[in-house]
């Protein structure tokens, strides 16, 4: 392509709710531009990264035997009330009535029109396994759209959903599924990591995160030091160890008058915050409340929480007057001893012996306080947050976090869809089998901005090869005194695209400065500089975006081409 | 692809509402499934053909210099309300309202979105003209949708917008994209027209429709004898004789009791529908009445009569109860003499002497009518629908109807938006200009439905090469019995693969018949049936779907490669 063909739109400024270096840099580069909240028009330059991103996960989903099909983005209602997620999707999904006041919504996921597909058109067990997919434009309405296309209200979305006879089969195309994404994240050029996670509301069992790392990730993932195990923090286990040391200490109240913090009670009365158990008080899952106990250094994880068949899901922390009702006493003093509500514990909290913890009385603690002794012996569960430091759940190492942008999701769905919407098909026996689904998503557009967060510089965006708009730039200078450089620099041009290279042009006959300057912002790998000095000398000029400097090569395609790699 | 992996879904019957041949083979073959009004997903079958459709229009444009983009399906209320469309467009537009009750719509078309992105990007005469397109996922809330999609809710529709200077480069644009559109519906295999059309409500002043032909076509097409003119009915000019005969009767009341309609007044009257004229009352611009006359075998062109300033645009038929009180008298019997509300008379109507019309008195007509003697001389204008035997208005030849399908439409839009939303670019001389626009769309997924209508038989659709979702399919017969057919079909299929042959093996190991019915019924041009009997004869059988009878040919490769073409 030809710059002076092809509208690239490069500006300095950026506003200021563009919070993130790719929001920024996608802006400055001209690869997106802004319609309103969280709607974004991908402008020719950006659109090229993203067909490519598409043509990698539509090549590596055939590649695993995955068929793609279409579905219209707007659902009926009744598919939703079929599967019961009508009135379980909060606001995020997109609701509208058509003229005939009809329900539908701009569809933010499709387990249920592929389910009421795959109800009409299979009938028999030997036309499974199958698993669809299809690339398409999704609409969630984010309560905060922000950081660009990162968490954009619309945006260009890969899901797949597979039909299987057996639970074992859901297995393996889970397995085909999780090789295939390995291939896409890896052929895309990011840096990745497949994590544990929680399944959230679209249900099922088994479910992996595939992360890119980066700094700006909203995701917290725990990752273990010998790189054996890897989950959302949301997700990540944590275990007992099994071992509580014997009670040493009296129970003993202490005045603490306004230290209602873990921190300000273990600096006031000078223990660690290992040492201390805090009382949480949580909507119980029979309407009552419910007292969560965690170690002072640790924090409930509301996720694992909501899943204890006692506390209420989704998980909702009580009211404040409900609990100071309860308990006649302000929060900040609370504790398990003589609790007016059923405690239950986690384990890293059940295993603190002398432990300090409010003692349910305003400017009171108790310390030297034991399980089972002062209190009785809570039921335990896992509970908290994983923390870094923590012994890898797996056995092997300890826990480190890293921040991740969530760029894919694979789950094992199981039975929800195919139950609640009575999918069933024949057996090898005349039998009724209803199949064992599974779901495979990955955010397309926002995989673009996730690799420009690992990948850039001040000058800009650093493309990985397979997904630059354009591979090389080929940029003539001097062309004002000499024609010279801009025949060859034509001819290179030419033969590069003969070639099948994705090559620009920068005939814009601009100064060196802002034609390198904009080839940098807009992140083109490879760069070759053509100037009437180095033709003198039978050379270009090649700069690898990366690379600090450039370096003579002969001026030649093959050169050129080696380059390239 | 092997049948064995790439489900198909072919059935007998369907269902009632399946009027056209198209909407009948499209769910017969399993290219389509209906979700609801309206909608349908696109089965992996009917996919491979949109894409190949889509890639075709993809070249074009690429070729003729647009520049692809992809602006959000979703737009901001606020856009629309700018341009003016926001209270004009009706019911068709799907109309949102997200959680913070912002009115949205899914656009129906995009000439508000880019106009607003050109006007932030575009700052120079230099950087004019350029064309913008997308291939979209778009809605129209038709209030009767049918026809499959043909006439669907959801479409994929390829939309691009040019942006020039001065009007002489907007008609450049337009040729290129006329001459890409020329390009694309030859490709596609489509036996098409370019017509003149009407605008509608996009505006702009030229404007052509490109028609696949089929009976089946929503829209009537007059096309000159000549092959010189072409146009959409209801964009096609009539023009007056100049001549009409000289008074020769005399005035006189006819008793026509019971005789409102044309053809019984002319039946009973013994005259010619040609000598009739017939007063119709439609809705004045100044919001009272407005007669129309036209000749008695004519009809009112609403599209043509809304754009006479005498007439309330859109056209609309006065009330009955209306024009009874303005006349005193039935409808039926209403006439230009003595007419109480103001007449315009279509150019034909206006060339009759002695002609047959209503008294405006009940069971009355009038005959020997003569304009400027009898009643006042009209003022004409073009009002009428063309119709079969008209001279054509280029003045070569005579007109016949022929049925279109509407799939490509171009427009000159000229300053329309562009002013209405301020977007100026800085000229040569520092002067502002308001740029002149162009627009132009093609129904991608509606351009499958009419190539079907165009070619099918009673055994299936028949796909031209370049659309079809395989070009060849080889079907070895007799696998029960030997293994050899099988394995020398498998050969073939490697070898067409490797050759880039989008080929399909039929390795389902049914009888032939079902075989050969699936694949003409899906419409695979070119067949390869492969047994023991043909490969001791050292052939294979090839059939093209259109020819009657199979042939054998050489079983090599080469051979195949050259039934290929």
């Amino acid at each position: 392509m030809r710059l002076s063909r092809f509208p690239i739109a490069t500006t300095k400024e950026t506003p200021a709710d563009a919070e993130i270096v790719s929001h920024r840099l996608m802006l400055r580069a001209g690869l997106i531009r802004k319609l309103g909240a969280g709607l974004y028009t991908w402008m020719p330059l950006g659109l090229r990264t993203l067909r490519k991103i598409e043509s990698i996960v539509r090549e590596e989903m055939n590649r695993a035997g995955a068929v793609e099909l279409l579905m219209p983005s707007i659902q009926p209602a009744e598919l939703w009330q079929e599967s019961g997620r009508w009135d379980v999707m909060g606001d995020e999904m997109l609701r509208i009535k058509d003229r005939h006041k009809n329900d539908f919504c701009y569809g933010p996921t499709h387990e249920e029109v592929i389910t009421a597909i795959v109800r009409a058109d299979v009938r028999s067990y030997r036309q499974l396994p199958i698993n669809y997919y299809q690339i398409q434009t999704k609409f969630r309405d984010e309560r905060r759209p922000r950081f660009g296309v990162m968490r954009a209200r619309e945006f260009l979305m890969k899901d797949a959903y597979s039909f299987s006879t057996t639970a074992e089969d859901l297995s393996q195309q889970y397995e085909l599924m999780r090789e295939a994404y390995i291939r896409i994240f890896t052929r895309v050029g990011a840096d990745f990591r497949p994590v544990q996670a929680d399944s959230g509301n679209i249900g099922g069992a088994k479910s992996e995160e595939f992360h890119i790392l980066a700094l700006a990730g909203e995701d917290l993932l725990a990752v273990s030091t010998e790189g054996s195990y890897a989950a959302n923090v949301e997700a990540a286990e944590t275990k007992p160890t099994g071992t509580r040391a014997a009670a040493a200490a009296t129970l003993e109240k202490v005045s603490t008058p306004g230290q209602k913090t873990c921190e300000q009670v273990s600096k006031f009365m000078k223990v660690p915050l290992t040492a201390k158990v805090k009382l949480m008080v949580a909507k119980a899952a029979d309407g009552g409340l419910i007292g969560i106990a965690v170690r002072g250094d640790h924090e409930i994880n509301p996720i694992k929480a909501a899943k204890h068949p006692k506390v209420a899901s989704p998980f909702e922390m009580a009211r404040i007057e409900d609990v100071q009702k309860a308990f006649g006493c302000e929060v900040g003093y609370l504790g398990p001893v003589n609790a007016p509500i059923p405690v239950i514990a986690d384990f890293a909290a059940a295993e603190v012996a002398d432990f300090v913890c409010g003692a349910n009385e305003v400017d009171h603690h108790l310390k030297g306080v034991n399980w089972g002794r002062d209190c009785a012996e809570p039921e335990t569960a896992d509970l908290r947050m994983i923390v870094e430091g923590d012994p890898s759940p797996d056995g092997v190492g300890t826990i480190r976090l890293l921040r991740g942008i969530e760029g894919g999701h694979i789950f094992q769905l199981g039975q929800k869809y195919s139950k609640a919407m009575s999918l069933t098909v024949q057996g090898e026996n005349g039998e009724s089998i209803t199949p064992e689904m599974g779901c495979y998503g990955i955010g397309v557009s926002r995989m673009a901005a996730a690799v420009i967060e690992q990948s850039h510089d001040a000058n800009g965006i650093i493309w990985p090869d397979a997904i630059a708009p354009f591979r090389v730039i080929v940029t003539p200078i001097g062309t004002d005194k000499s024609p010279t450089a801009k025949q060859t620099a034509e001819t290179l041009y030419e033969q590069l695209i003969a070639a099948g290279v994705d090559a620009l042009l920068d005939d814009r006959g601009l100064r060196p400065g802002p034609m390198f300057a904009d080839a940098d912002l807009i992140g083109i790998p490879h760069r070759i500089v053509i100037g009437d000095k180095g033709l003198a000398a039978g050379q270009f000029e090649y700069k690898h975006r990366r690379a600090d400097k450039a370096e003579m090569i002969p001026a030649t395609l093959e050169a050129v081409l080696e380059k390239l790699g």
